[in-house]
């Protein structure tokens, strides 16, 4: 079985990639930026190398689809590259095509925040793609870069499906009518991005999660039952927002970046700054299982369950990296 | 008689800053940034510099409303730096503070596009200040730095206007009720801008003026009259966005940056990319008096006639700079 995390951003060690290969874990897009520009993330593109040359019996560098495959031959795991925010182009769209050059497969068109292209979901208004944004769609559309609209607001998203011409993904993220939140995703984008072809990927990630870190599992597998039924058992994946072993300095900086002087608490609060606890069926990548088997119970087929686990990213890794 | 330009953009030579002098013009807020990032920047701020050492009879660096009278006294012209775009603090807001330190004193929040901290006036629609754009204005008022609204959108420069606790500048742009285009500004923006202590300087370049470079300088002064009765003399002054010398190429870098894969025309058109031909009563720096001396017959006082000249600017830089 091809299972697939459309989103983790972990403090990387050879114990987190012998745990994908424990949890079977076949593929998983990984964040290389936040924040940073198109040199820093360059910088992070070298770390992985030597992370793929170091611990090379556990993971390889995904690129294509087959690469899912490979990793499925070998029992590996494909790691793909992803960006959250659009910062590594700057303002050159140039560097749309060399970034999927270096192997990067998925871009935010923002994060939070208003960025050149697009609104981000913490903004109070939204006026949509931006100029830059509609040519950097077309771009992204031609070399085969993934449009991602995770941390971006509603018209913007709705705009992006419209204007991009291959499927988008929004790769972590809820519905708002199971736990509404900034970050969720309303009825209408979800329903706009199935029809276009794009895929959801479910967060794990406790402000996300009805009840955040006390969550039901039965919970979550209710609101993955009803979403099939919504917008199709097959637009819908994981992207879980795995966040391990990461000191609260790192959320902190998601947060605040550097555009700010004073401190924004994002999904937080004053009083609760740091990272949440995952819920107890979700603490590393070999509690796929826990979920699966709670699928299966809530009445899924082993065959839809085999597509929320990875079928239903893989097809969309096949018509959107080339 | 002060002589303040607030926008030049030339191709800078010998030439220039002589005919500045014979101008008699006191300060000129030049452009040292349309798409540069950091250090770009501070690359065209190495080459402004090295400018200041070797034509130190004609121009020096403008920091205080006290070089403006130093300029004065030793027929000279105080070169104040600004931005045309925010590109130069990136998504870094300590860079404001540190761009205030190289002597920069102007930076508009947008150019023409949308950007991190407000909208362009192209973009289809306008969400206002972001949340970045807040902070930013915060931090400009904090230091010194002007916040210039003139290729910004409607709703982001009225919106600056009142999160401002400094009064902003339109340095150069006309009013849309004279020639109506995208890059002139409403009666309630200028209104807006008037009442919190602002400042609008007259544009001389062709696509802002009524019959483009056919325009009369009668009409152009008739324009000022009118709009001295709309926001009051004292928010006058003028801001020619003078781009002398310059090769077709600049104005092409201007519209286009690295945004766009396609061809961008601007204020221009596909059959007419380059730059417009200057009206024949303001070709360069020498060219003031023919404005000064019509605005006279067009019934201003002496007293109103230097303050539009520059005393209405020399006052915004005393209560702006420091």
């Amino acid at each position: 079985m091809f299972i697939i995390d459309a989103l983790q951003y972990s403090n990387w060690s050879e114990k987190i990639f012998r745990e994908m290969n424990e949890g079977g874990i076949t593929a998983v897009h990984v964040t290389i930026c936040y924040h940073e520009d198109f040199q820093e993330m360059v910088q992070n593109v070298i770390a992985w190398n030597q992370r793929f040359e170091q611990f090379s019996q556990h993971i390889f560098h995904g690129l294509t689809s087959d690469d899912v495959r490979k990793a499925d031959e070998e029992g590996r795991t494909a790691i793909f590259f992803g960006f959250q925010n659009c910062s590594p182009i700057e303002d050159n769209i140039g560097l749309v095509e060399v970034c999927h050059k270096l192997g990067v497969r998925f871009m935010q068109l923002s994060y939070n925040n208003q960025s050149l292209l697009a609104a981000g979901c913490y903004e109070v208004d939204d006026s949509g793609i931006t100029r830059m944004g509609r040519q950097v769609i077309k771009e992204m559309n031609r070399v085969g870069l993934v449009v991602d609209m995770s941390h971006s607001a509603n018209r913007s998203t709705l705009e992006a499906i419209e204007i991009s011409e291959r499927p988008i993904a929004i790769t972590h993220a809820n519905p708002s009518n199971w736990y509404d939140t900034l970050r969720n995703k309303s009825e209408d984008v979800l329903k706009s991005l199935a029809q276009s072809g794009g895929m959801l990927g479910f967060s794990m990630y406790p402000h996300h999660l009805k009840d955040k870190s006390d969550c039901q599992l039965e919970d979550f597998c209710g609101m993955i039952a009803r979403t099939a039924d919504m917008i199709g058992v097959e637009r819908i994946g994981f992207g879980s927002d795995l966040c391990q072993d990461q000191p609260d300095t790192v959320v902190e900086w998601m947060r605040n970046g550097t555009w700010n002087r004073e401190k924004d608490f994002g999904e937080g609060s004053a009083s609760f700054t740091g990272f949440p606890e995952q819920p107890n069926w979700f603490k590393d990548n070999r509690d796929f299982n826990n979920i699966l088997n709670c699928l299966r119970k809530t009445g899924f087929t082993e065959i839809e369950v085999e597509r929320i686990a990875g079928l239903n990213w893989l097809e969309f890794f096949e018509k959107s990296f080339e």
